[in-house]
């Protein structure tokens, strides 16, 4: 007879374990216990039942039990939840919540998979059955069954993370008025506050009623209360505050739970008992960036670390390379992702860093598909040394974002991401990609070829009265720009030097940046010391005042410019 | 007064060599000479304005003289071909081809960037006037003038390289008859032969009349004559050959060609003459991976080479990299991609490679934009060291290469590619993205795993009557499978062992891979010494085959099988 291996939790983390030893033991009995329904369904593709791009509920269930059994010889048990390990004895006792039978199975090895539990604060009225989690198929199915059959015309999502955002999209385009409440200053916490309102306006022009800076304090019939007073009409309510790693099981049986609150493992995903492994949402894993442990509910993650546990248990050895948190998400027409450390990520973990952000076209101009694309590339200063990025367009930004992760692992810097030789053809990129455009500016910017200024600095400049040039040409200014900003094109600077002063800072925008970029070298050139190049340019000052303009009743720094 | 800097010839190397030296330098100089009407134009966007993607041939004009000299202070002459160089004194020799003047230049750098000029080989009728090449705006106008407003139903295109293939696709889709005749035995020489039958099926799947083979022997008045004796009606006929660099004046001056016939150039892309660098089509460049000379006509690396020409010239560093060559191009409903040495590169560089050929699907299979991607990458062995790949489906391809190309340009091995932690969304990518499950392959097969036989040798093994086994469902292997092949579904294997025999070499397939890769681990496992996984499995043999089961007459190794 071959080793017991028990596996507590299917999906991405159990299920992957259990095919891999089977891959590498025909021998080994194999058990698999999950506690829902369903062994394995794909858990980031929930919220796409909810508009109908993934039609049948059913469809989101990737194997059952009898295809592990024919296909795997694994043996998979579903309303299966184990109760208890007991270590001395190397035994589990499980119990089956439909026939309430309670049992014990030997081990030999132990692997833990049980995932991360949504969090749901204990408010009033948040036991209410209008209030919903997304954790599986079940959840997702009784969400839709509910607005679908009740008559719910207004839905609260509480959370603006990939969860909560991705769930507001499709109720969304599903025909529902769905209000956002965030308790923090932004959605999408991977996203630096510059570019995420990118997305956040993509919510609003697409009718969702984003709420920031607020959170839930009771649910009622038909509508929440916020903690500001404000009542938001909501005949659902989806909590999607986040995840809290499962660690109830592990805890009870004396396993080291990590600072971050997730189980804690070795380089082998070990716990401390070396008969029980543990991978995915539940551990804390290591991010190679901050060198400090890290949560990251990821199934990619997942999957490898379950790889690598079982060839441990084989006596193969593998390479433990940290994570550095790679994502995507759609919210409507745009596209957004982010890897590696963003800038509130970066200052938490006390790493000098710069940054540069651009907005150049994601393909050739003049092809019908080419859109603007808002790429921020973070580097470590003075080392050049690729941190992360952020990139949000409704073109490619997950092939940018990709390059930038591969350049991040092989530990890049911005001069090899500069010299990049990536595919072109002008209906796939530009010659000089976006992310080569990117780490040119950032390498200006190291080597002190120019200085630049935030899109978050603009409104005090504006406010203090500082000479702004916009250098785009007099029919683009017309269409809206910057209070007080001078306009001198770029194909009239040299002619009108004259009325830029010399003596003071210099601040130069176009729409995009790079006719400013021409402007800055030149008057540098010309004997200026003192200019700036706003980064970002007209394009990320008026998405970036954007959401404030809509929402708060503060001055504007825009004259004549209409967002539409 | 400044420097004076000659630069000959626009386009991506001359207008970028003119554009970085005004950067650096107020008081230079700068002089562009094209011998054509546009001085910068988008030489990849000019097949588009044969279908009208591209709607006016203006549009894929870039910049013209006035903003160059007004926004860059640059002065760019178009009509004027730089007829000689007078090395001694430094000057330059220039004639007007509209005034017919002629005149003298001097320079303190002359940079050379004249690009590459279709091959246009001497037989009858080649000089008729229905025949055309496309180098510029001109030529694309006067092609798309002559088919839209003569009575051209049908049209040869001679090549299948990118100009051809993407000059044959827009014709495609403008409504034309269109046949591409092919020296060699296939299309698009950066895919290796059994990849490239996915284009080659798209192509025929879109109306094209593939031919290849064969070669163009004679144009007459509506039709053509090839090699083989074969007439292709046409009334119009496009030159795609290939392109040669255009290096007469550069020859005439006394200066360095290369083996290949490129113009000759250093680290600093200096000739041997240092006061005259050259960049762009007409130079060889150095293949990092080959570690030899070699030709590339794109404009990326174009880019890169002028702004370190300039640099060099400004005393500033820069690093060479060498080029790996990555390119991508649509192909009706298929996109294609691939970076760094085929097999055929490989092996003419003798370099010993091995390689995975995977088909899984783009994004989670569940969504409804999930296709099938082809994918090869190419590894040093043993070393495990990448070295190129290939890709083509419906999907993101250059995204997946611009990975490899990152990869590549840092030195990865596979096994750092296995672990690369990339963005995933279920509408983007899949948890293990496709260039993971090739790392994953590939790393599997250098660590003797298991083994595998490509798609080029099936048909060996059917004729030979080998054992292959068909792990798929009965309801698959119905719709057509390879002649002799076994169905024993991966959910039977278990249970029908005694069908296989252990005393002579099994070969597995499935679909796409998946399902064989776990019986051949199983059979492993099971005492079976001599399996082999086919690489590309049904997926890959199907397509490899379809091209000459439509062309020739050779007998079948498939039965009941379906291609549409």
């Amino acid at each position: 007879m071959g080793n017991r291996f028990l596996i507590v939790g299917g999906v991405a983390g159990g299920a992957s374990v259990a095919a891999r030893i089977r891959r590498l033991d025909e021998t080994a009995i194999i058990i698999m216990f999950e506690r829902g329904r369903n062994v394995s369904f794909s858990n980031c593709a929930l919220p796409y039942h909810l508009s109908g791009i993934v039609e049948k509920s059913e469809d989101l269930v990737l194997m059952n039990p009898g295809k592990f059994k024919e296909q795997y010889n694994i043996d998979a048990r579903v309303n299966s939840e184990v109760v208890k390990i007991n270590r001395e004895e190397k035994k589990i006792t499980v119990k089956n919540s439909v026939t309430e039978e309670v049992y014990e199975e030997r081990y030999d090895k132990l692997i833990l998979s049980p995932g991360a539990n949504p969090i749901v604060p204990s408010l009033e009225g948040t036991d209410r059955n209008h209030v919903f989690t997304v954790r599986n198929v079940e959840d997702i199915s009784k969400l839709n069954n509910y607005v679908q059959h009740r008559e719910v015309m207004d839905i609260a999502v509480i959370g603006g993370g990939f969860i909560g955002v991705e769930v507001a999209e499709n109720l969304r385009l599903a025909g529902y008025n769905v209000s956002i409440v965030e308790f923090s200053n932004q959605i999408m916490a991977p996203f630096d506050y510059d570019i995420v309102q990118v997305l956040q306006k993509e919510m609003i022009d697409n009718g969702i009623n984003l709420i920031v800076n607020d959170g839930l304090s009771k649910v009622k019939e038909g509508f929440i209360e916020l903690n500001s007073g404000r009542k938001v009409e909501a005949q659902a309510v989806v909590m999607a505050i986040g995840v809290r790693p499962e660690t109830t099981l592990a805890k009870d049986a004396g396993l080291e739970i990590g600072e971050l609150g997730g189980i804690k493992v070795d380089h082998n995903y070990q716990t401390n008992d070396k008969d029980i492994y543990a991978v995915g949402d539940a551990i804390e894993v290591y991010n190679r960036l901050t060198r400090k442990a890290t949560k990251l509910a990821l199934a990619g993650p997942a999957q490898r670390q379950a790889r690598a546990a079982a060839d441990h248990m084989y006596g193969k050895n593998h390479r433990h390379n940290g994570v550095i948190g790679s994502s995507c998400v759609q919210v409507f027409h745009q596209n957004a992702a982010s890897t590696g450390l963003n800038e509130k990520a970066a200052q938490m973990a006390e790493i000098n860093y710069d940054f540069a952000y651009i907005i150049p076209g994601d393909k050739v101009g003049l092809m019908p598909s080419s859109n603007p694309m808002h790429f921020k590339l973070l580097y470590e200063y003075p080392t050049g040394k690729i941190l992360g990025a952020q990139a949000i367009g409704k073109g490619n930004v997950d092939k940018r974002m990709d390059v930038i992760a591969s350049m991040i692992t092989m530990g890049a810097t911005v001069e090899d991401l500069k010299e990049l030789e990536l595919c072109y053809s002008p209906i796939f990129s530009t010659a000089k990609d976006v992310v080569n455009l990117a780490a040119l500016v950032a390498s200006n910017l190291l080597y002190g070829e120019y200085k630049q200024v935030p899109v978050t600095k603009i409104r005090e400049l504006v406010e203090n009265n500082a000479y702004i040039v916009d250098v785009r040409e007099p029919s683009e200014f017309e269409m809206g720009h910057l209070n007080n900003a001078v306009n001198i094109p770029l194909s009239e600077l040299r002619q009108r030097l004259n009325e830029i002063p010399i003596d003071q800072p210099v601040y130069v925008h176009c729409r995009t940046g790079q006719r400013s970029y021409n402007a800055v070298m030149a008057l540098q050139n010309l004997g200026y010391t003192n200019v700036y190049n706003v980064a970002g340019s007209f394009l990320g000052v008026s998405i970036y005042e954007y959401f404030n303009d809509q929402t708060t009743n503060r001055k504007k720094i825009l004259t004549n410019y209409n967002f539409a």
